[in-house]
C-alpha cells in the first residue's frame, strides 16, 4: 500500500530529478535567464501531478565566460515546485546548498483546497 | 514532518526523473546497448540513497535510422531502482505503458536488511 | 590551414548538434512550443559565431501522451541557423527527412554585409 | 557548392555540439570514468561520416560534491574526433581552454586511405 503523500512525494521528486538533467548545459545569459525560467515553467507545468512551479536562476552566479555567455549549472537553480495526489500536497525545492543542487521536500500536507475535477 | 518512507519514494523519483532526461536522446544501437546499460547504471548507482538499479534498453524496439543506428527514447528504457532513507525501502520502476514511459512505486517497505555504515 | 568557409560549416554544425541534444526531451504541448521555440533561439543566439536562428517546433507532429502533453523529439525541429567567420557566412537547417532530423548546409557564401565591430 | 572538406567540417561540428549537450550533468566518479569514457565513444562512432574518435574524461579535474561523486562538466571534456566525407577528412577537438569547452579543427586534408566501402 503506497499513500497518497507516498506518491506525491515520488512525483516531485520525479519533477525535480527531471527539471534538473533537461536544463543543465544550455546556454544563458542574464538576458536571456526570464525567457528560459518561464519556458522552463511552463515546460514542467505540463507534466502530472504537478500543482505549482516557480523557476529561478540565480542572476548572480550567471558567471560570463571568454564569450560573454554562460551555461546553465547546478548552482543556478532556485526552484520551488508543487505536486497533489488525491488530498495530499507536497511542496519541493531545487536549490545549491554546500556545494550541491539539493532538492527538498518542504512541506507534505493535506491540501487546502478541493481537487480540480 | 516527513517520514523515512516519503523522503525514500521522493529519493526514487528524483532518480528516475533524472535518468530519463539525462540519456533520452542518445545514439544508441543493438550493438552498444549494453555498454550504454553498464554506464547508466553505474552513474545511477553513485548518486544518494541509490541501493540498487537494473537497466534495460529493451533490444526489440531499437528501430534502426536510415543511417544504421537508432536513439535512446521513451519507449526503450526497462528500469528498476531501489532506495533507501533510514529503515525505509522503495522500490521503483521506469517502464512504457499505454504510450508512455511511466515511473511508478512498486514496493515501499521496512528495509530487509540493516542499514550499511 | 583552414578556410574561414569551413570553420564557418563547422561552427554551424556545433550549434545544430548542441541545439538538438540539450532541448531533446523537454516536456511541450501545442500551447507551450512557442514560449520554448523563443527560449531556444535566444540560448543559441548566445553561441559565438551565430549571426540568426530561427527555430519552429512543427505544431502538427506535437501528439499528446495519456497525460495531455508530448515531449520535443526529433520530428519537431525545423530550424535555421546562420553563422559567419570572417567574411564567409555559412547557413544551415535542422528539418526532419525520411524519417532522420537531417542536419544540412544550405549556403556557404561571402557575406552580404561587412562583419559587425 | 559545398565542398568534401566543408561538409567534413561540418559533421565534425555537429557530432562535437551533441556529444557536449548529450553527456554534460550526468552522474560520474573516478571510479566509473571508463565505463562512461566507452560508452560516449560507442554511442558517437554510430553517428554518420565518423571515423574515429576517443574521449578521456579528465580525472584530475573530476572533484567530489559532499555525496561523494561528481557530475560530466565542460572542463572534463578532452575528445578527438575524426569525419569523413568523399576524399576529405576531418579531425577535431574538444578541450578546455582559458575557462571555456573549445571545440576546434586541428586538420582537414585528404584522407590517407581510400573510403570504406
Amino acid at each position: 500500500m503506497i499513500s497518497d503523500r507516498e506518491k506525491a512525494a515520488f512525483e516531485a521528486g520525479i519533477k525535480l530529478g527531471a527539471l534538473y538533467h533537461q536544463w543543465v548545459g544550455a546556454p544563458i545569459s542574464i538576458a536571456t535567464a526570464s525567457s528560459l525560467e518561464r519556458a522552463i515553467e511552463e515546460s514542467v507545468a505540463l507534466q502530472p501531478f504537478v500543482t505549482g512551479v516557480k523557476v529561478r536562476l540565480v542572476h548572480d552566479r550567471i558567471i560570463s565566460n571568454p564569450f560573454g555567455y554562460s551555461e546553465v549549472k547546478g548552482d543556478l537553480f532556485d526552484v520551488e515546485l508543487s505536486t497533489r495526489v488525491g488530498h495530499a500536497c507536497c511542496r519541493a525545492t531545487l536549490a545549491y546548498k554546500g556545494g550541491y543542487p539539493l532538492m527538498s521536500i518542504v512541506a507534505l500536507d493535506p491540501c487546502d483546497r478541493p481537487a480540480p475535477d
